[in-house]
């Protein structure tokens, strides 16, 4: 990615992009070496970066960004304007479920997770609100990668099927098969796929044009999982969003979700 | 704020603050003249940020912010970092409230708001995720203000208080009457001070060392407000926080919660 080549601007977003989940605070000497930049050179983008309050510098020397980026990234429509728009509706399955409860989009090959309710008591999660994961192993994603169009299908079943239990599908075949089963049902299950103690029920968040924008869903221990009692409450989350974003339900049978991908 | 002095990595932070709340998605003509930058100029930052996904192209043409430069702000210590460890309180306090749930920090003379929860049912409020707002007049605001320093308060009250209903305090000696009070009582009462329909109470957030880093709130309609009730969920919302933020209370008389500054 570094080279001689670089702008200045690409310079700039390099040192942005030193930050990352497991070294939120760098110091100038760490932030320098990896960005792959002379230490006046990072001196200088990391002061202008400070000043402008994209980093701001704590009693210990090191640097962590600021909150002036994070106002600004707050504008971000697939970031914090989906998740406004949804909240209300994750906070009622939140109440109906006291569950773990996700907002995930897809980005690429990987979902990345918007938001995430979760109540002191609800099993323990690897999602992280800007986490992003496989899209094969995740309730959520299996929702986007079932709508995401048979061009993504095949270039991601062509990859490799990371594992993460031994309850994880790492079969293109039968990944298929899940797929098509999620876009008939209108709703994925992820089963002990990330963690073998955990389940998620996902459904899909459609936008005004009916595409499939985002995904919900709930993770519960494996051991108490209702599963059938928790699609409903998943799919009505899902729909209620959709709704808020100018989606309007084709007509179908009474009485019966119509299952469209 | 731009000049021909500015540096590439000035530019290049002035085309992302062109970006606000009132316009999320911009053209390239309409960035280039809010960054007072050369059209060619502003294609070439623009470029740079969109291949790094600072910002993101939509159907239209025109630009916004785009999820990665989201992912990186997620780890702004004072923004997301916070508002993790915070999130399970405030999902218990929406419980128990089923109001406006805000956690707001303090960023030079203004409140910016963390994190909102908000049930559909819940009254009407202006705040808004990312959103700034003065000191005066939040109850979250008036608890930072409070906490923040006889020299913050000196400056603070030297300047304008800006007024948004006939209740609003505009006074600088009744301001400091009720700043004192909010240090004697642990909590902040903002009534009707933002809209006329609704109040706000608010207590402190505070670090491992013992200073106030953030403040949580409820807000309520006026009419219905139970004030009194309010005021032990709030304090024990911002307490379970800055316990998960290292804090240990001061050992004060059994029975009674301790009131320092």
């Amino acid at each position: 990615m570094p080279g001689p080549a670089r702008s200045a601007a690409d310079r700039l977003l390099d040192v942005l992009a030193a930050f990352a989940h497991e070294h939120p605070a760098l110091t100038l000497t760490q932030l320098a070496r990896r960005a792959d930049l002379p230490l006046p050179t990072a001196h200088r983008l990391v002061a202008a970066l400070t000043e402008w309050g994209a980093l701001e510098r704590d009693d210990s020397g090191r640097y962590h960004i600021g909150l002036r980026l994070w106002e600004v990234a707050a504008l971000a429509p697939r970031g914090v304007a989906l998740r406004e728009i949804a909240l209300p509706f994750l906070e009622d399955l939140y109440e109906a479920t006291h569950e773990n409860v996700h907002l995930a989009v897809r980005d690429g090959l990987q979902v990345v997770y918007l938001e995430r309710l979760s109540g002191r008591s609800a099993v323990g999660v690897h999602s992280r609100v800007g986490a992003r994961w496989p899209l094969h192993a995740t309730g959520v994603g299996l929702v986007l990668l079932a709508h995401g169009g048979s061009e993504l299908q095949e270039r991601y079943c062509a990859g490799e099927l990371a594992s993460f239990t031994p309850y994880t599908v790492t079969d293109p075949a039968r990944l298929r098969r899940m797929l098509a089963e999620v876009r008939r049902s209108g709703c994925a299950v992820s089963d002990r796929q990330i963690t073998d103690d955990a389940l998620s029920v996902a459904a899909p968040v459609r936008g005004a044009r009916g595409d499939v924008v985002a995904a919900v869903s709930v993770v519960v221990p494996v051991a108490a999982a209702r599963t059938p009692a928790l699609v409903p409450a998943v799919r009505l989350a899902a729909r209620g969003i959709s709704r808020s974003l100018g989606w309007q339900p084709a007509p179908g049978p009474a009485g019966r979700p119509e299952a469209s991908a």
